[in-house]
């Protein structure tokens, strides 16, 4: 039966820092490096092996799939890359310190560019040095200049009905490395969580998280694999 | 102008240990991962910037692919895996040390399972610990159980027609992570050496090999990128 694999990325660079990343591309920590190869070792461990990959274009995801795929002995499953797993776009936070925004702006309105469904946080100015404008990576594609979680939404989720959900009907095991916010928009969708809820949900990182799905592709509980 | 860079595998243990390896997964030593990440430097420090990746479904030609990208600045880039892209299978010479193969069969007959052009090395035999038939990468595939040159070349050119040409034909600058005699396969074709020359020629690892193409999909004389 089908059945599909969520990580999020091990703790990057800027995780580190405690800075807003969003797009722009930071490499992992050696933690975020042991999250992701200690993901891939619990995979084999518990049997669950995935079959197909889909990542983001972005290098903390990229890095956490290959190493948790070479932990598991699955180095060599196909893998599709779309900017369409990419994190949540940021915005004008881009870059920043999540304290020193916190003090210019105020806690309240930082929780509600952080937090809210539908309220992006101010956009990215064209002349800022967090503009990717100019990375090849995103060539022919229009780059948002800022997301909420819904703009987030609206793009993964046709990814997963057009990409992702016909090669899980296959019979596949999926894996997905993605980030805290593309991974929100997949988990709102299939465990039918509210507008209003999903915005408190966290996702660990490095922490597998699998759905069952049955033969009519209707996903069961979510759960951790460590628990199963 | 499409162009097309092929690199080698950076040493494996088996290299290491000089034992016979063909389709046997062995990974990459310390020094293998060194000359992987040392040929993604030197994309990147010739500005020789892959678009898109082809490697086999081996660990050591994956990894070298992964770390040269990653060197690059290109882990984002699409790649394909397929097996048509693996080693020569080497038989029942499959992890016997070369030595030892030289003195118990003579320098001569090794000489020529090793070099001749059409002569395979013996069967792997069914029950051998190196028999693949149970491992799922290969899944739905007819292993060989061995391969002369020639015989590599009748899995590799056609794969080399139906899904890189076309990928190059577009413009891309397309890099292949593959090993000595599949890279053997592309370099005979594309340069046009002879039965006999062929197996003389010595791919060394972690070397990017550039063929640049003109419009007419022609490939010009191959260089190495460091001679560049």
């Amino acid at each position: 039966m089908p059945k599909l694999i969520l990580v999020r990325h091990g703790q990057s660079q800027w995780n580190l820092e405690n800075r807003f990343t969003g797009w722009w591309d930071v490499d992992l920590t050696p933690q975020g490096v042991a999250e992701a190869t200690a993901a891939g070792a619990l995979l084999r461990e518990k049997g669950v092996l995935p079959s197909y990959a889909f990542t983001s274009l972005q290098t903390r995801a990229i890095k956490t799939l290959h190493l948790a795929l070479e932990a598991a002995g699955r180095l060599w499953i196909p893998e599709t890359k779309d900017w369409r797993l990419n994190e949540r776009h940021y915005g004008g936070m881009t870059g920043l310190d999540k304290q020193e925004t916190r003090d210019k702006h105020g806690d309240e309105q930082v929780l509600i560019w952080r937090r809210s469904f539908d309220v992006p946080p101010p956009v990215l100015e064209a002349d800022s040095a967090y503009d990717l404008a100019s990375d090849p990576r995103y060539a022919g594609i229009a780059i948002p200049n800022t997301e909420s979680l819904k703009l987030t939404i609206e793009r993964v989720l046709p990814y997963w009905e057009e990409a992702i959900l016909p090669v899980l009907a296959r019979g596949e095991t999926v894996i997905i490395a993605a980030h805290g916010n593309s991974l929100r928009a997949l988990v709102k969708h299939l465990s039918g969580i509210s507008d209003a809820d999903i915005t408190d949900l966290e996702i660990p990182t490095g922490q597998p998280i699998i759905y069952d799905f049955d033969a009519d592709m209707v996903p069961g509980a979510r759960y951790y694999l460590k628990d199963a």
